[in-house]
């Protein structure tokens, strides 16, 4: 659309894209391109600065026939606190497939990533959470609790909310802000137990990487979606938690396997890699692969595919560049 | 040195880099800490888009103790020039270690990857090439065969240079610009194999898919450069050279081997991967590595490694934001 590369600033692009129908179509579209086959998705590429505890990521996925695909630089530094900045940074680079030239720079600083995780999300529940939502529990009290939440409004109604954090302050905001946000009832819980037994979904926010979620805690017509763990070293579910589930599912199993709760799952032995183990992708294309009654146990394990990323990032673009949006560059 | 995101332009960072000692020193010392252990250098992301006849390639390392590392992303779209475009793009990231945060854009349009693969081939001379060099060889005429020269001019002298290439308007040209630009005599050759039994020194630049380069041209007192090979599909030189040589090195045989010449060679069987291969890491750190004697006859394999990426974007992002250049974004 444009013939230099168009840059466009964090404050447009969420001018452009938010947690809304189009883009849960999009997103959800890129995992059923994934399950046909349709899409080049290279692993991911990684880079670790120990001594600033910090990690980048370079994700990317080019679904065939479309005219670019995006490109993800993420990037995570736990210490950053210490300096007044968040965690997370990024930006995506979209890149033409006619003549590889960069098409568009996204200075989203991850918020992309953020949309396209809360519809991640969304999706897992459509398939997988039970119909009807008496309480959602959120662990955590980050940025990913509050656009899981956004994406699970899209595809589920609830009218009470309970979250567990441990920064108390944090929490509290939280709380305050979901309320206000979704006019609904939000109960602060005092551990992540009462979270896990007193709500039918589960959604798991947090960095952690000592597990906290026990297979002692599930019952009958629980879903649990878990985000948090997207590198080798993070886990939030005991592995034990994999052999008490009805119902497995994940993002993309090769990176499931090697950096999300299933790694650890298959670490322990508890399942195997050719255990059947439903991509979202399968279950969109099939919907007989998601819940199958009200009593199931399921749990899904996220850990971030560049689809999501290229197809969120496309909207972004072609939206913005409609609208005159952004600066052209070289 | 900047708060925001600093957006170069090609003609700012032309204004602050080019092929002269201070590229140079940078560069080699990228591959010296390299080889001893300062690099984290993962695996080149790549993704085919074979319908258009193009790659994109993306690659980092990030140096130990440094404040930024490059990401950068590379294409090379073979259907271009129907388009009236070059074969080659790209730009660079500058990623901070501190933060994770983006520091610099650099829309180089790949004029960074010429320099730094021009200043390569000056290191892979300097270490292996005769020290008197009666006449350079080149093959190929596009961008490479221009920058190789470029980088060799820094370190050895020479008054004449013969060419051969398969276009021949491309080699007028090349011709024209190389005689005006050095001041040196160039001679068109009618075949490769001139080109290799006449000089002492050749580099090969074509993006050939069948090797041309044979065993029974090589000579006493030869040294080879091959730049061109730098994914698996592509070849200059035939295996049997390498059986026919007396020191084999590359820029990083954990690339050569996957992408070079020489996993073609080791393919055939000619040489093993526990052969002893130089890095030019190596041969900075002990010259006694490089060409011992005039007779000698060398070959050296580059492939391109994010060290040279990483050292070139930050003398062009330290550059330019010390003169104030470029726009400052995010």
């Amino acid at each position: 659309m444009t013939k230099g590369i168009l840059v466009l600033s964090e404050e447009e692009i969420r001018s452009c894209v938010s947690i809304n129908e189009t883009a849960y179509d999009a997103v959800e579209k890129g995992f059923s391109y994934l399950a046909q086959g349709q899409v080049t998705l290279p692993p991911i590429l990684r880079i670790d600065v120990e001594n600033n505890n910090g990690e980048v990521d370079v994700k990317t996925a080019y679904i065939h026939g479309l005219d670019s695909f995006a490109i993800k630089i993420a990037a995570g530094f736990l210490d950053n606190h210490l300096l007044g900045l968040p965690t997370g940074s990024g930006m995506m680079v979209l890149v033409s497939t006619i003549t590889g030239k960069p098409t568009s720079i996204l200075l989203d600083n991850g918020y992309l990533t953020d949309v396209r995780t809360g519809i991640a999300g969304a999706i897992s529940a459509k398939y997988f959470a039970p119909e009807k939502i008496e309480m959602v529990g959120v662990i955590g009290s980050g940025a990913q609790a509050r656009y899981q939440v956004r994406g699970l409004r899209l595809i589920r109604k609830f009218s009470r909310l309970m979250v567990y954090g441990i920064v108390p302050e944090e929490v509290d905001r939280y709380a305050d802000d979901i309320s206000k946000e979704f006019g609904i009832e939000v109960i602060k819980a005092i551990d992540a137990e009462s979270v896990v037994r007193q709500c039918n979904i589960v959604i798991t926010t947090t960095p952690s990487k000592r597990p906290y979620l026990r297979p002692d805690w599930l019952h009958e017509g629980l879903h649990i979606t878990c985000m948090g763990s997207d590198s080798e070293e993070k886990q939030e579910v005991h592995e034990g938690v994999f052999a008490k589930v009805d119902r497995i599912a994940c993002d993309k199993k090769s990176q499931a396997f090697r950096l999300g709760e299933l790694h650890h799952a298959i670490e322990a032995g508890i399942i195997s890699e050719e255990a059947k183990i439903i991509e979202l992708g399968d279950a969109i294309l099939n919907h007989k692969l998601g819940r199958q009654s009200k009593k199931e146990i399921t749990i899904c394990d996220l850990t971030g595919v560049g689809v999501q990323d290229t197809q969120i990032a496309r909207i972004a673009y072609i939206t913005a560049a409609e609208q005159g949006l952004g600066v052209e560059l070289g």
